[in-house]
């Protein structure tokens, strides 16, 4: 299981059948839910009792916790009361799988892990690679050489100092916080920092994703169709539909994701200096279409996730990697 | 009254005595509310049965509505339901007075022109002047020539577009649309694109604001203290109080607050060129304490608002200035 702190996201594994459920939870909202999320998750996905469970997280950064080491011991908590009458382990940062009373010991170690069980399964299958995860909210970017992950960073802040963790992603993202202006008949025009808008609208609006695929709440709390992210889109330039063109908004929403786009070369360029000329981009994520053009960008071949993550197209990647190295572990 | 999308202001004026209320209101959170709202803030401020009232706006831009014409022809509903047993009138960009059947058929004229007061009531005491009003959100940036508004933006979307309006302020600005990184550690940290803290919790750790002045609602819910600030401001970073030290979350704090004001120097040069040298910075509103260096910056004299504004420090100003609009027409 990989508890994030908006969606919960469980892999059950049972020889080569692979099981996955997403479920939206937001951890800020209501985190005293969260053990009943767990076991709910748990019965929904699992086809038979499971011999063991393996957990990671990133709900530790949510503001429903003080501290990483808060959030860490809460959805310790949270996971021994809903899943403890199984055999229960927890992912650390250096890939490997520890105790729950391991893992109370050292929280920095277990804390936004999930990573690792992506970069661990794609090197199993590409063993030089650059792995380009982009979620709903963050991206990463992860050397693999040799067979081995090679990221120097371990935690987020480490991480994000080394491009390897990139704020931006494929629905959550508010447009505020992708660029400062954005052009508006011909000028420059500098963007309300309101949450008017997020990265959906802009990839709702292009063609990037269904109305199905929007599956995070819209900022107006309106529906998740291209005409009611148009006027969260105009918004954001304190604008609306009356005053702005379908074709001016489309412009605005064009150019965010070329930024988007933009920092993810950047951060590749930072990451894969060290990687062969061969070795492809793996491009993973509810925002892979995000990820791809970073291949071309660099020059490397594009790799797509391994296929047995099957249709969600990754979001739940970090979860059935997670079960496959927990299986390795049993066998 | 000047009815904003967070906060709801009153002035009183009866002969030379001025009273003022602010009253936090968020209209996305229930806007079926804003009559009564409207009710009592006039029968908190009021001393006895006024006159007349005049009101302006700038909740229109909430998306509680779909378009400004919504929102305006909302707010003049609750405004007529509220006040209407009264002679009601209403501020346009232009600085004109007009009924509620005027507004009506021009909702954009009296979309968001509660700067138009204050430059108004500013013009007649500085008949030279820049006026900088920074808010809890937004900044207003106006020249002020020949005891005129010489503003060449309108309507919100031509203001930003001319530097007139900049989003930034004193209170409610999400830090990650400040600056997309901050210094830790000697190195570039990109930041969380979550609303994890505001300009509040930076000016509340660089002792600019009192607990008391941070009077809108914490990011995380916890308090406005200078403790639980830096904890937020942690987060930016996906840090936590355990992993960074105070010096290094406050240099992170000054960093951003430089930046507001390198974006507030940078909006005044757009649109004091034609200002006479000896023209001032008129410095308003809560955030005053990021107008003033603005003068310095621009190597201009700096002029406080109009004492008769009294201790609120301008927040107020425009309900202010609008009272005493009225009050002359009236005479």
């Amino acid at each position: 299981m990989d508890i994030g702190g908006a969606n919960t996201k469980a892999a059950w594994l049972d020889g080569a059948t692979l099981r996955t459920v997403s479920r939206p939870f937001e951890i800020w909202r209501d985190r005293a839910a969260l053990a009943a999320v767990l076991r709910e998750v748990a019965d929904d996905v699992c086809a038979g009792a499971p011999r063991a469970v393996a957990i990671t997280m990133t709900a530790e950064l949510s503001d429903a916790f003080r501290t990483k080491r808060e959030g860490v011991t809460f959805v310790l908590d949270a996971a021994e009361q809903a899943l403890g009458d199984r055999p229960l382990s927890v992912l650390t940062t250096e890939g490997e799988l520890v105790s729950v009373e391991q893992a109370r010991a050292r929280p920095w170690d277990v804390a936004a892990a999930n990573w690792v069980a992506t970069a661990r399964a794609v090197a199993e299958v590409q063993p030089d690679a650059l792995l380009v995860d982009v979620g709903s909210t963050t991206a990463d970017v992860i050397p693999i050489a040799d067979g081995r992950v090679a990221a120097t960073g371990r935690n987020d802040l480490e991480r994000l100092l080394a491009g390897e963790l990139v704020y931006t992603g494929a629905l959550r993202t508010n447009l505020a916080a992708i660029a400062p202006r954005v052009p508006v008949r011909g000028d420059w025009c500098p963007v309300a920092s309101e949450y008017f808008a997020i990265s959906a609208d802009v990839h709702l609006v292009l063609g990037h994703l269904t109305t199905e695929a929007y599956d995070c709440p819209t900022p107006d709390g309106r529906p998740a169709t291209v005409a009611f992210a148009r006027e969260r889109i105009a918004r954001l330039v304190c604008s609306d539909v009356d005053q702005l063109e379908a074709g001016e908004i489309d412009a605005i929403a064009a150019f965010l994701h070329g930024e988007q786009l933009r920092q993810l070369e950047e951060a590749a360029r930072r990451v894969h200096g060290a990687l062969p000329p061969q070795a492809p981009v793996v491009a993973v994520g509810a925002g892979a279409f995000l990820a791809r053009p970073v291949a071309d960008r660099l020059g490397r071949a594009l790799a797509d996730a391994p296929a047995r993550w099957g249709a969600t197209g990754g979001e739940v990647a970090p979860a059935a990697a997670l079960a496959a190295l927990l299986a390795a572990r049993l066998c």
